[in-house]
């Protein structure tokens, strides 16, 4: 008997197949078991009738624990009220193990706390919101790189052990390399700049760290980053990207997650809109919005999330904002031509969950450079390479970076970014 | 005037664009520059006779620094002897920024230490061979992911930041995470396996730490790692894939880097061979080859590199070696029911490279893995969650990780794995 996935099963109709996977709930009315067995590509019900199946096979299944790992054999029944579209009428049924009892997760997950299920990640992974979840957060990953790799971009791993920091030491972990000491990355687009000097347009996507004291629904001291970096592009450019880059990702999503959707209870309506162009606005109208809106902020200050809320207002897409004051940002941004105190920088705010992509255009001038590296008061000889770009070919480029868990959160309609990614890690969080 | 990549100038012959790029080389004689320029998709030759351009423009060309960032304007012309297949016939030419002399890496590269130009590898990125590889590097990755994600394998990203060790405490990078201690990841395995139980078939591909004193042409402290877990998989099952898999990521390559391999010098001959079904040799069949090979070795002993070479012999693919001694393995392997010295493990060795594969089918039997943990010393409060995953719904199920950087150096001929990374990472270096 060959063993077929869940996900598979429509194309089987009619005929008895096996099925191999976990006893995700029971029910049992009389003459009947309802077995809900999960796979990992979907969930089935599977129907044993008290006369289809020996005595003891019924005895059995009466008993099978919650998480059981189970092999059920029986005939593909198509029927549009199931979820997923068939169900299984039982001629089989066997236990590969029983789980032990209880299982510490109930079907009711919202009896638990957030914190118990987190330390249960291990096992609250199958639970069905969780593993829609992750299914979302794989199929947005993959679209990311068919976005960049359908459109010439390379794919360039930047190191994650670096040895000085690119936006400031104060949110940096520590590493004990051998003798000497190393720092996980927190961007890898010092790094990415010198390969798109080499190789025109690159990207890179990988983990990223910040050892931030911040306990947000939006923050993770482990999260994955993709960052492109496009040589002769300008903020216009990279604007143009990142707008197209944001709207391939969501309607890519409506097109391969709509099962996870119904799961997750997440309308897709409002994903339908997001396409190109997003609303653009300038640092200065965006405060003069935060103001309007009567929330509170200082002049020529960052902004914090009530003030993205108060921007994003009730957009339905995305906001750009566009040169921020200088002070506020990284030193190697490039600064307006049109005003000294901005920089040719953008964020993009989504609606509900705020910045999902910072980027912008680098100062390309290499005296420009090392001012700014002095004035930031950064150890010179950790970015001698980094100056080299300058004095070797420079170019007008751009990039951004644009955080997935952030991106999966807000395409699922989820509050908290900690359930967007496998195993998370926060300030108080390092275990399983 | 429309930019245009060089990669795509056969598709505008006889029109007139504009390039923009890097003068990696000039040859000037008499009344003609040649000008190599080079924008990342690839290089194009531009011929610039003197009457071609005005007296200014053709003496600015004569004195371009290599490196200098230029535009160039001109008519392409179809030659099958230029490398892409088309030159340009230049009308206009600018220097946008000249670069400083001289430029630290000569045009021979050969000339320099591999220690020279590893402290150059911002730069040494541009030279023709670090780019093919990193072009390699980059479809190779590709091929990976698409292999897995063609097959309904979920991408799973494990943690970098964990608690435990999993392969012994040797090899560990510590990092101060806050208050508390932390280990960079050297396997996502275990993570992977409570990922399978959720989603069925699972992949992850990230990087791993391994703070490994030896410095071999084989070993990076930094590396990236593909991980494949399959729910209900066997040693058989997973060597089947194993096989599958090396063959579609070495054909794939085949047909997407067959100009990195002429830039590289590497006959694709060999590789056209790499198809199942490989070779497979038990452990035990294994030393006596060894031995036959005159090459020493301990009984019951791990191979290393000589072993290794002596068991793939002159053999044109790679070769499966199963059923490893347990005492040399990790504690999570299930053992041999026909032979309890043995564990269902399997390595794939590589010709001219060794090991790019290792993995098997994990112990699935609660008791005997919460022996395994206390026989190898290892704390168990550490191990909880991963002991649940026997507990509730145990099942056979098996993976493997592959070593991108050992890969690569394989399909590219190259000897060392550091020239098969963007930025290697090893006991003496971490900079840039």
């Amino acid at each position: 008997m060959a063993f077929v996935y869940v996900a598979d099963l429509k194309k089987h109709a009619g005929q008895t197949v096996a099925v191999r996977g976990w006893l995700f709930h029971r029910r049992s009315a009389g003459k009947l078991h309802f077995l809900q067995v999960r796979d990992g590509s979907g969930v089935v019900q599977c129907v044993m009738g008290r006369k289809d199946v020996d005595e003891k096979t019924f005895e059995l299944a009466g008993r099978a624990t919650q998480e059981s790992s189970v092999i059920v054999e029986g005939e593909v029944r198509l029927d549009e009220r199931a979820p997923g579209g068939a169900e299984l009428g039982v001629k089989k049924f066997e236990i590969h193990a029983m789980a032990e009892q209880p299982y510490p997760i109930a079907i009711q997950q919202h009896e638990h706390g957030v914190d118990f299920l987190m330390e249960q990640r291990h096992l609250w992974l199958r639970g069905p919101k969780s593993a829609a979840t992750l299914r979302v957060r794989a199929r947005v990953a993959q679209s990311i790189r068919d976005f960049f790799n359908n459109r010439g971009f390379f794919l360039v791993d930047p190191p994650i052990l670096t040895p000085a920091a690119c936006e400031g030491t104060t949110t940096l972990f520590n590493v004990e390399y051998f003798e000497d000491k190393a720092y996980l990355t927190q961007s890898g687009q010092l790094y990415m700049e010198a390969a798109a000097m080499a190789l025109g347009k690159v990207y890179s996507f990988g983990p990223t760290f910040r050892a931030e004291k911040s306990k947000t629904r939006r923050h993770l001291t482990e999260f994955w980053m993709v960052e492109p970096e496009v040589a002769w592009a300008t903020l216009d450019d990279i604007m143009n990207l990142a707008e197209e880059f944001v709207s391939f990702v969501v309607q890519r999503a409506l097109e391969t997650c709509r099962e996870e959707f119904k799961v997750l209870e997440r309308d897709p309506k409002p994903l339908e809109k997001i396409v190109p162009p997003f609303h653009r606005i300038s640092y200065d109208d965006a405060c003069a919005k935060v103001k309007a809106a009567g929330v509170e902020m200082k002049d020529e200050d960052d902004f914090g999330t009530p003030q993205e809320m108060a921007i994003v207002g009730d957009s339905e897409k995305p906001v750009m904002v566009h040169r921020y004051p200088t002070a506020v940002k990284a030193f190697y941004m490039k600064r307006d031509p049109q005003n000294e105190k901005r920089v040719l920088c953008v964020d993009v705010l989504a609606p509900g969950i705020g910045e999902i992509i910072g980027g912008g255009q680098r100062a390309d001038d290499l005296r420009y450079l090392e001012d700014q590296i002095a004035l930031h008061k950064l150890p010179r000889s950790a970015f001698e390479w980094y100056l080299d770009l300058r004095k070797y070919g420079s170019v007008p480029h751009s990039g951004f970076g644009l955080g997935l868990e952030r991106t999966v959160a807000w395409i699922c309609g989820n509050e908290h970014v900690r359930e967007c990614i496998p195993f998370p890690r926060t300030i108080y969080r390092i275990y399983p």
